[in-house]
């Protein structure tokens, strides 16, 4: 028997690089369930890969998290294998924020190890692509059973690198936003979670101001997209209890021309 | 045991949407095969996505055949469940028509349900993402050998959404044709089946007149990209027994500036 | 019980062409693990999908490798299962250069068989996607554990499709190398090996003048990325032990404009 192992990282999908960590990982524990989460993360984008991670976990079936967004590669930066409070997981990644919130949402680390230099890794490693000689390894070797205290040298639980989150700013007459990620769908999430709506006026079924870039636009805030016509913008909460802006059989990215990091000002139309 | 489950989707590769479908399928039938079929349908794309299913499934094993294009998502659409005659397979996706041309070539419908409120659904459930709220936990546990009767509420068979497809027309002396759709290598397939040919003197080895956007272009009538040198343009018949254009070792798409519904009309060259 | 089939080719994600080779493994051998390397190979490009596969598969677990870049599908080329000395891997795909770089890497063949008339072929056999209708059922059929024997005619080791690479020329005080491919991270990877380096007066750590399309620019010869400031361009051993070039946190390729086959002459600095 093995864990099952979900993986996500920004390796994409034109190269083998995601590939040959999952052919490592067969190599090693041959009967354990690989769930390839994503490998379509923007390169680099650490903030990106955490906020997917973080939400995807709750619904994968307890086991090993392997995640790999990574630009220090070969610098000092430490390698993780996490295990945290929620039913035993054991997350594997990079210690630069990556894996922060995940570990935060699965009830915080229980213990860690620095796996840069575990005895499961390949050699000789390479110095660019830890993915495939130290991460997918020790992943595999953890989905077997193995302790994590034999994977690599103990650390605080408190010394992991963390991750500055944007964070919306709540006026009496307005909510100031910040797009987070915008979807294939050209949905744009934003930094602002249902919850944080309570004090704002803006409610479901009413009219919504939304300003961007210099420019107003009308929104309705509606349960879902078939709730307004082909062409009209909405404001949702989206799956993970976010809210988001999305049109109706089109992209509100291309039409507000949002992308990542960009201000919205949201308004109750009255 | 449980049936291995095929998953089709318009939700791409750089988001997590797919990803998290699997983990969904893999909390609740860890020992279920999936089988991507692909993600990379058009987004919104039922008809293309309708086709690609039809025409793969008679290639995968009997079992349950997930599928999700799905823009009226959240809307009062019907969320299905449907056994078709052969192998007892079970087509789980909404319906939009997305289902149909596969539920027509499998045998037709034996038995459907309407899971939008399926007992088996993820709590709370979002508005904007049933594949992961519905459709996925819905077909985990009918690869389990859930009776459908217990996943939903039953459904008259000839109650399903149809699509309409588009049809070529055939005259004397040439052949209106639809391109359907264009694939990565470029190839243009037709809304034209290998078995309307019989009277139109269009015939294999032959030339063939090609009228596209207000421009003929010469093509071959020949068996494979291989038999013409490469740039040159042909008209086959592909791996589905539809007609198709192609630039042997190039693009017919970019050639000839075909996209999904564009007319071409075909005449024998003599 | 079944070997492990690795599978890599130039289908693409848009389209469901990988998804219905594994539909069809499936349901011959559904007890076979797939693993996917890549489908994102460039279409049609067999050096790049030569080299990819050879660097891999090391990695894999012994099994059956199946490898589709397929230009000349439907020709007279041969389609070949070729069995190795190295841990009786058995290599599957077209005769065009595609499997040589590996068959060399893996000891070399052993036994080969000429598939094309395969008894294990699906029918009616298309003329145009030979990944389903021959390829994959033989991988799955010999995952299985059938000999070689029977799945085709035999061929002499001797007659298979060899592949030329570019090749580096060294002189006195420069390296004249080309660019073999570009990775989704912008980094080109050279024709090159670290052990052609040794008179080159190429050293780690000191500065390296990169000439490229009439231009110059100045690199520093280091272990990776994160040893520079982000912007800044390095020569470095990539994870194959080939020579490549790279910018911290940006695309190399990008900044040099550069693409396969490109020439770069590299000198040391002083």
């Amino acid at each position: 028997m093995a864990r099952p192992i979900t993986f996500l990282s920004d390796y994409g999908y034109e190269d083998e690089f995601a590939g040959v960590c999952r052919a490592v990982i067969a190599a090693i524990a041959p009967q354990a369930t690989v769930i390839d989460l994503t490998h379509g993360i923007t390169r680099h984008a650490i903030g990106q890969g955490a906020t997917v991670l973080a939400n995807a976990l709750p619904y994968a079936p307890a086991g090993v998290h392997l995640a790999v967004v990574d630009p220090g590669v070969g610098s000092p930066r430490r390698a993780l294998a996490v295990r945290v409070a929620s039913e035993d997981r054991v997350l594997v990644g990079p210690d630069n924020g990556l894996l922060w919130p995940a570990i935060e949402r699965l009830g915080g680390a229980v213990e860690g190890v620095d796996v840069s230099l575990s005895r499961f890794r390949l050699e000789p490693i390479s110095a660019t692509f830890h993915g495939r000689d130290v991460f997918a390894p020790v992943a595999a070797r953890l989905a077997l059973g193995t302790p994590l205290s034999e994977a690599g040298e103990e650390v605080a639980a408190d010394s992991f690198t963390t991750l500055e989150a944007s964070e919306p700013v709540i006026y009496e007459d307005r909510v100031v936003a910040h797009v987070v990620s915008v979807d294939r769908f050209g949905n744009a999430v934003l930094d602002l979670a249902d919850r944080d709506l309570t004090q704002t006026g803006l409610t479901l079924g009413n009219q919504v101001r939304v300003e961007t870039g210099g420019r107003l636009h009308d929104a309705v805030f509606t349960l879902t997209f078939a709730d307004v016509r082909p062409g009209e913008l909405i404001l949702y909460v989206d799956s993970h209890r976010s809210l988001a802006l999305a049109v109706n059989r089109a992209s509100a990215a291309d039409r507000l021309r949002l992308g990542p990091g960009d201000e919205v000002v949201l308004r109750p139309s009255r």
